[in-house]
């Protein structure tokens, strides 16, 4: 098997924010395996095949990119952020549990600028102390889990990073997980908004959880909420680096 | 005030994880400020002053560069990995508290990869399901509150990764944070010592919690510790993405 599988981070949208480590990558793939909008961001050029697909086909992507490895290609999968996050990487590693014949490919992960550390940089650095991230979907694991994590990281006094915290499926999650974090961290605490980010579309609004909709969120929006200590300075917002 | 201030991350240490936005900041700065080892990664050229400076300094070295800035000068505060992460955008940010006058000035932080992300890739995946950040130094923290956090993080099932998880200040506590993740999550627990990622002196090394020994990390380690689902397949550790 002389082929090989690359899964690259594309970073949140700017293609200023494109490693070139992952632009090398691209440049080198014969064929390119991702969601529509990400592949779309691939500009197309003789000798690469690009294969689009729908989303929640994670896993039959994932096995669609390892077969063309296999085959002798050299295959760059596409996933938005950094590909580690609530991203392809798991789904390619997934995929190949259940093909030991193909644990021998050559295959490597080229991290990206995800959504999160995107976000808080516009914001400011309301990440700047321990933090967690959690996907809110519940997609993947029971409710239940979620809302047990977000009582457990209010307790811990992290800030915290939520992706895919609303989609039109599951439209009253995301406003009892406001619930649950106004009674952990009181109506005071900053959060923010964080939409499109490095996209023409961006918004970036920080406001307090009493102050929070959730129909400020969907699917394109990442949310950050700060620690206790999470404060405005100017324009921006941050998280001092010490803690009592 | 006509001058502006960027805090830049200039990734792990290969240069092709440096993003062509913070290359871009940094050909147009007349002054780069940073920890010596970071200022030394930026190139010199005609038209630019490196202002090097110690490490624990990260106050002083803001102050440094906003009032540069504010003198009309178009300043780049470097940092290792993204700014944002356990690095100098919250100490720019508590700089300009106590400086109001300077909160008008231009400021800018743009993300990088920061050293968890690029040493999870190299790994595999394992934090591709929800995970947290937790600085492990006591220098802006009491220890009590880190050993806090690491209980509740493993109670949450977080994925984890350890920024400073050692130095030779402070040689013990890194040793008692394995017996509090040996407890708490038992010894089979898969963790990776990522150290020197993206560098030439890189190694990565993945093993159990019971092989774990506190001689394992230095200062230039990231270690990353799985939650319960956490496997091998192959040469890699991955997380999945679903859980019960």
């Amino acid at each position: 098997m002389n082929g090989s599988l690359v899964v690259a981070g594309l970073g949140p949208g700017d293609q200023a924010l494109v490693t070139p480590e992952v632009s090398a990558a691209l440049a080198a793939a014969t064929d390119v395996v991702g969601y529509l909008p990400y592949v779309a961001r691939v500009a197309p050029r003789e000798g690469v095949t690009l294969h689009a697909s729908d989303n929640r086909a994670e896993l039959e992507r994932a096995n669609q990119a390892l077969k063309l490895a296999a085959a002798g290609r050299h295959v760059v999968v596409v996933s938005s952020g950094d590909p580690g996050v609530f991203a392809m990487a798991s789904a390619v590693f997934e995929a190949l549990e259940h093909q030991p014949e193909w644990q021998a490919l050559d295959i490597r992960v080229l991290p990206g600028i995800t959504a999160m550390l995107a976000a808080a940089a516009r914001a400011g650095a309301p990440l700047g102390h321990d933090f967690c991230a959690i996907n809110l979907s519940d997609n993947l694991k029971p409710w239940a889990l979620v809302e047990r994590r977000l009582r457990l990281a209010a307790e811990a006094d992290f800030a915290m990073a939520f992706y895919n915290p609303r989609s039109i499926a599951r439209p009253h999650q995301f406003a009892r997980a406001l619930e649950i974090l106004r009674e952990a961290c009181g109506r005071d605490r900053l959060m923010t908004f964080a939409r499109a980010v490095t996209t023409p579309e961006e918004t970036i609004e920080t406001l307090t959880l009493a102050e929070a909709r959730p129909e400020m969120a969907d699917m394109r929006t990442v949310v950050l909420v700060g620690n206790s200590a999470t404060r405005r300075v100017g324009r921006h917002v941050y998280t001092p680096r010490h803690a009592d």
